[in-house]
């Protein structure tokens, strides 16, 4: 079980995150590609933090929205998808192989990995980018209770998948996430997400908002860079993963 | 002796240039790569342009200013200049790579070329870029009077470089472009521009603005692909080019 | 009645619409500003354009979206809608201001103004942001079947409104346009252009597209400004107009 | 004396600076208008922010250039400064119309403020965009020894003057700031910055790096809303201008 997070998300003179300090905890970083977040050069700063800690680096593309961190929703055709795609995860290849390292995975950002996991056109839209690239990567989606049909469509396009789960996000009955606007859907003490995670990484399975243990079979735990919790969650579930 | 010509200059719904017209008639495609102009979906079409026709696709990196299409000059550090020529270079790559082919030769845009060509700081950080790409390729950069300097940098870097000419420009006796203020520095009859062409292509040399034969030693012509007589001039330019 | 037709739409280098040859002909110019299309040197020149042919300023508004062209459909928030038109409106304000004229009316664009007339929340948030301008004009919309809803917030938030019909587009038995998909939805040959600008002239009707006529009461008609039907199209209805 | 900062300096997702607890404290806002940082809801929120301190307002135009922060030089002709100003003050007070307040001066940002008091040329184009505003607004630049120069040029053009002197950097013996490459050039320490803004509100002077006294005549402090520093020395420079 590796342990990710999104990274290079500041942008020009405005940072954001902590990458520096979150680098040391973390097995995936999930490097924005300046579409919705970051610009060539944060991109090179945090290759070389990630090339520093050992971290695996995974392009992280996203909707060219800088002004709404690519949150909002947009509607592109799958061609415009598969081309952006190709575009961004294109533009961090290259500023890897300038450092002699590689992407090795592909992450959706924001609103493009909520609709990915909604809409299978716009998910068989990022297979198809996957599949076309350079070198063969895995495509990084959410786990969820029916992975069958992302794992057969995957399987067509010849790309291999990696499951994400969450450790800060309660959970459905039926395996989403429980929506932001419910009270509890967020954890905001660092015992829940650490509580959560081990679950994840002990049992493969969570415990839904209504107290039902759902299986949820991951590969990797996603945990966010920000916020006052991260850093102390992402050593703590460091620690649970080690002593694993 | 190659005849190129910059493409896929289109961005969104507005389009610029005679591209699949032109196409037929160059060996060199100068493809924009999203900063100056062009967009995902442009340069993919764009790339299908060059395969069809046989065409060598170059990466045309220039400056992230849209509105002024990269001929406004603008300030960047050595690192910002490397980044940025990684990004749009490896975004085209990735474009390349899903139809099963390559960017073989980088060739900066507008205010980025001039500065390349006038400020060795400037020359040595896309020489740099180039030289860290995943492929070995050249740099195409501007033949001139003092061309041992550039090639003692590339050198230096491990890069080879081409060298084009122009065919539409007059020269100065020094062997630099006639700044275009200056009537007549502009060629704006086919037959002009056809000749020098053919005096570049026949003898290795150009004729200044004041009459004075310069050797002009060139790997390329490069020829403008917008304008009344770009399309008449690429086809006679390619017949001589055939001819020989 | 007035023919009011979308202008300023090019942007940087790239040139789009015959704005100098429509300009004679039309009464109100929906000039773009910045989001969609244009920037503030083409607004400028747009603005000239029109006072030289004493045709109305409307401000056109779109949403943040070059590449797109403002017609991909985004989501904001009511306070996203007020302050980017807020924004927009503003800005051409001033530019006209500067060469001692004003903007007499709002015409959202492309996806904003079609969503504006699908969900009631988006229309308020235009009303909202035009009744809270500087100066008192009127927000044009499309004229339809049930204006009844639209002049009810209209008249809450204190706007006065315009209502605009196509020429150019076959409308369906209940009022709306008939989808672009439909063969035959966009017409293309001028005579069936001036038929139906002349019909909402003399009769304020248009004939739908299965024959049934249709009572549509509008203050302006829009015409395209792009295409190679549209100056003919202009001049003709410009002279049906005149005559009336 | 009046004491003023930039404000409004955020993006999207991204935060910079305090504004609300340094808007206590200070008498004018400069503004920022999207181009360098900022987008219309941040404007719309920085104004309120004014508003509920009873701040003046002050639009804050830059280069378009959010990467670089509007720092980057960058070359514009007059005609492309008048309207790029024009557009952005003018967005800006559309957003101030909207909540019964006005901009009430303009100040130029980073590069362009810069560039505007090294070339008269840009200078006359800023003074040409403010004096074709719909209101009359002064226009912000350096208080320098050499003030006549650029007294004479606003009052060709017909627009009022502001003097602004720095509380936190180093001046020349001819008063124009020290290098930043200079150690000691900023100050880092809240006794320096208080006392040179001291001394500019009591004596109309300041202390020369070398320590030669000279006259600085000045209607407002700049103070940087940033840094550790700025809270503090905003507090201490507003009891100052308080008590005298």
């Amino acid at each position: 079980m590796k342990l990710n997070c999104d990274m290079g998300e500041s942008f020009g003179a405005w940072s954001m995150g902590q990458d520096a300090e979150i680098m040391c905890y973390v097995d995936m970083s999930n490097i924005a590609c300046g579409f919705h977040a970051a610009d060539p050069n944060i991109m090179s700063h945090t290759v070389d933090l990630a090339i520093q800690q050992g971290v695996a680096i995974g392009a992280h593309p996203g909707y060219p929205d800088l002004q709404g961190f690519g949150r909002k929703d947009m509607t592109f055709s799958f061609d415009d998808l598969v081309n952006m795609t190709l575009y961004q995860v294109g533009a961090l290849q290259a500023i890897c192989a300038a450092k002699n390292t590689s992407v090795t995975y592909v992450k959706p950002h924001g609103a493009l990995y909520n609709l990915m996991m909604r809409d299978m056109n716009v998910y068989r839209a990022l297979l198809t980018a996957v599949s076309q690239l350079s070198v063969k990567v895995p495509l990084m989606i959410m786990a969820n209770a029916d992975q069958q049909t992302y794992i057969n469509a995957a399987s067509d396009a010849g790309v291999d998948l990696l499951f994400e789960a969450f450790c800060d996000r309660a959970y459905t009955d039926e395996g989403a996430l429980q929506s932001r606007q419910i009270t509890g859907a967020v954890y905001n003490n660092v015992e829940a997400i650490v509580a959560q995670a081990t679950q994840l990484i002990t049992k493969q399975s969570v415990t839904s908002f209504t107290g039902k243990e759902l299986a949820m079979k991951a590969d990797t735990i996603c945990i966010h860079g920000d916020g006052p919790l991260a850093l102390e969650s992402a050593k703590r579930i460091s620690d649970v993963m080690s002593a694993k």
